[in-house]
């Protein structure tokens, strides 16, 4: 099936979004975790967790105009903090149902049941059932003009995971955990791991 | 365990390297197709698509300074033109070995036994083993001071994948042909369907 540019255009609404969605492929499911200056909490769903640079270690964000996601976009720009949690795949129903659009005075941990902690003296609170979670600081928003996304830019500040997930190499492999990955905007996976390959060489 | 950003400053590099990618999750592996001004082909695993947009239809990917993805940046920059293919798992290492350092006058389609073709007049080639090919048009690239990389976003023209892949609500089920998926720099997964959930209300 080839499908051009004028047939994704004249696609019905969702259909399209659908499509487009889920052709950008498997991606980390992320719960991202914060709170607001008046000390209201949110957790929401990502998938679009970017690997930006290991010295320093960036990780980037897109955050969509007008998305159920504001909240997030608006307590990070305000606290400058935010947690990514990673889940195993078992809670997938629990991850979709932060993609739900809650008041900003819900906290999304207290109405889905999920715990809510806070760690040393980060303002932004992680997902106690997340198998890693990862704090982040806020350092760059880069807003993307060609449709009004923007890219929110954060340095690993602190990484809590289980030790036994950390090879002596440094990989963690998060097939062992059964962490869960989505696809689209709906559709949730675990993985089967194939194998490690050497460093590849012409 | 709980590892602060100070211990991974000073984590020995190549540990660093490959805890800070493979901590960035499970991602779609994405084989970039070009061709350059000469017409020397080129073909380059990436694991860091981004979806931006549904309307109009953009895709990112981030390039990082001094990679071995240099060829495809300067091939996309020179031409405009590029695809992006996703291949079934069992071809995980021939995905692979496209990381490998070759000199920019040998084509990896011919060197690893792969098969390009070329699709209308798109100057990029797409790969004949692929599942998916998505044909992209370079709409523009933005710098990340940050750390040197290149948020490289363009537009898709034209998709290419089997017709039982698309359901009728436009998702795309890629777990069904088994699309490879990737974490850090050398790890190889297949999915497993766990399920799609309705949009979430409060």
């Amino acid at each position: 099936m080839q499908i051009t540019k004028e047939h994704i255009e004249n696609f019905e609404q969702r259909f399209r979004t659908t499509f487009i969605n889920s052709l950008a492929g498997f991606r980390q499911a992320v719960l991202v975790g914060t709170k607001s200056k008046e000390g209201w909490s949110n957790l929401a769903i990502f998938n679009s967790l970017i690997h930006l640079g290991a010295n320093p270690a960036l990780f980037g964000l897109i955050n969509r105009p007008d998305s159920v996601q504001r909240d997030t976009l608006q307590n990070i720009t305000e606290t400058g903090s935010y947690s990514l949690n990673f889940v195993a795949a078992d809670l997938y129903q629990k991850a979709h149902q932060t993609s739900a659009r809650y008041d900003k005075e819900i906290s999304e941990f207290e109405a889905i049941g999920l715990t809510e902690r806070t760690v040393d003296d980060h303002h932004a609170p992680i997902l106690g059932e997340a198998v890693v979670s990862i704090l982040m600081q806020l350092e760059q928003i880069t807003p993307i003009e060609l449709n009004g996304t923007k890219l929110i830019i954060g340095s690993i500040q602190e990484v809590i995971l289980p030790d036994e997930l950390v090879h002596k190499d440094g990989f963690i492999g998060l097939d062992e955990a059964q962490v869960l990955v989505t696809q689209g905007l709906d559709a949730y996976f675990s993985t089967q791991a194939i194998g490690r390959l050497p460093y590849a060489k012409p």
